[in-house]
């Protein structure tokens, strides 16, 4: 495995160095160092979005910090929940007086410090609400939603939270909207190779050559089965009977499409995956209102693809339609 | 090498039938199924802008079809060059009266289609005239600037004379434009792992674990020099060595840095190179005007990553501000 870094053990702060001198139009520093916010945030009578989560996930979760998207982030160590401070933070960096909306995935580490950070903001006088987004369909069975992980559904979470704030929503419709978004979002994953920390050096998982994991997670979470490496056609097929039934989504549904490659999968492949995906939504009479294909939500170099499809109503249709201008995701 | 495809001769089809559906906003096929279209092409009034290659570069070339970027593209087998026939009817699609620049990069396979397919233009009355990219310092020492290859400069040659065009600027003014761009580019890369052409299933050249190859071609073309592996920072300055003398660029110059990975490097890991680079062009007194990095011009699942920096004037300038809507290259 040969890494481009410098010392493995900091690699989190050289790519916030490097992020922020990048993007200096977008994203600024704050005095927290794994706290960036948006260049101008907090947005005068705007509710504030703020999310974090572990790094290793470009363009996740910097990459979403822009006009119309989130107005601060929390980094974490590879992998690893940001620190409640963290999250304080960035709540900090993103309230005008009108409130914030943390929308982020539902780990452990992330909802423990979260909760931490929001005690603490109260006590500040910011208030703030949370979505936990839990779109991925193979982490728990439907009857137990809320211990299914957030995976690339929280990019449309915020398209969604973000363009509302923007709208000049208040922090309940804010809210309500984000949480819409994610509750109309399913997601599925497979892997096909895994990926190595740089600290630590070695894969922390394995998927042998030849064969696929159905529903790994975003941090090589064991799926729900391995299974011989199929066609790009068969993996359309298989993540669409996954996701399809679970929602449920039925014909004469509007969907947003997101297929995410998780990091080293050529984006050749995904468009191969995705040609498949329409087609058979298609098929169904479901229509994909738009679609996003690309590295939205990666985990270093694993190679795999996520597929996420979220049902539309008037109100989050408008909020997908709104212009976005964040490094991750840009919309004219 | 666990690859997600179809039938791995049909590669490029089934990406650009998932690729035409997933970005029906702004590409459209045509009836050749190697060409596609930006939607509005050809625009009235405007002059066409051509360029095509092999497949395997995403979003390199078929993603930099958009507005103020190219409006037809001509797109090869993985890593070869698209026909004559393939590139006549891109210009034929880009064509709106106002003749076509064909900007495109030094390979022989493309010079030769390129070539003749200029000349079946001019027979059906269509005007086209050429840029040829050769920023990659590796290619070729700077006495013999027209064996240098084409590399990652060619995106920001497509920026420069689809911006040019767009603001109404006649073939001769776009062709001056896009050649000072490509003029005033320089470019290196730094291979860490190569990559496998689906059809081939191995391999087509190797670089061994702990080491990197300078210089390193898009298509795995031998470098200059192989080397132990070096950090992060030591392979900004082993970059910018070679490029910074190479134009040369002096104190007092502001510049466009594009930083690409090759594929399967980890976004993150180009944000630590780039921050090393924007480091030391500051203690040499160049100013960074615009930074673009990410994954602009790939090869596959190579790893490692390439440095392009462009010096500017006040024409380059401005059209490296003008928005533009590709699926590469999204500007506001």
């Amino acid at each position: 495995m040969n890494r481009i870094v410098n010392d493995p053990n900091y690699v989190v702060e050289d790519m916030l160095k490097g992020f922020v001198k990048a993007n200096s139009d977008i994203v600024a520093a704050t005095e927290n160092s794994r706290v960036l916010k948006y260049v101008n945030a907090p947005v005068e009578g705007k509710v504030g979005i703020v999310t974090g989560g572990g790094s290793g996930h470009k363009p996740a979760f910097i990459g979403y910090i822009g006009k119309n998207m989130c107005d601060a982030v929390a980094a974490g160590e590879i992998f690893s929940s940001p620190t409640a401070k963290a999250f304080l933070d960035a709540m900090r960096a993103a309230d005008s007086g009108k409130g914030v909306a943390c929308l982020y995935g539902n780990y452990a580490g992330d909802n423990m410090n979260v909760k931490m950070a929001v005690r603490s903001a109260k006590k500040e006088g910011i208030t703030v609400k949370t979505v936990v987004a839990n779109d991925d369909c193979a982490s728990a069975p439907k009857t137990e939603l809320e211990k299914r992980r957030g995976v690339a559904g929280e990019v449309l979470m915020w398209k969604v939270g973000g363009a509302k704030a923007s709208m000049g929503a208040d922090l309940d419709e804010v809210i309500a909207a984000a949480q819409k978004a994610i509750d109309n979002t399913r997601s599925v994953g497979i892997g096909t190779a895994p990926c190595t920390i740089p600290a630590v050096g070695h894969p922390n998982f394995t998927i042998e050559d030849g064969t696929m994991e159905v529903g790994i997670g975003h941090h090589g979470e064991p799926g729900i089965k391995v299974e011989p490496i199929k066609t790009a056609d068969e993996m359309a097929v298989e993540m669409l009977d996954i996701i399809l039934p679970d929602l449920p989504f039925a014909s004469g549904d509007e969907v947003v499409v997101l297929l995410s490659g998780l990091g080293a999968t050529p984006v050749m492949e995904q468009y191969i995956v995705y040609n498949k995906v329409e087609e058979v939504l298609a098929e169904k009479g479901i229509k994909v209102y738009k679609a996003y294909v690309g590295n939205y939500f990666t985990s270093l170099e694993m190679m795999g693809v996520t597929l996420t499809v979220m049902k539309l109503d008037d109100e989050l249709k408008e909020c997908i339609d709104m212009p976005a201008d964040s490094v991750g995701l840009k919309q004219l």
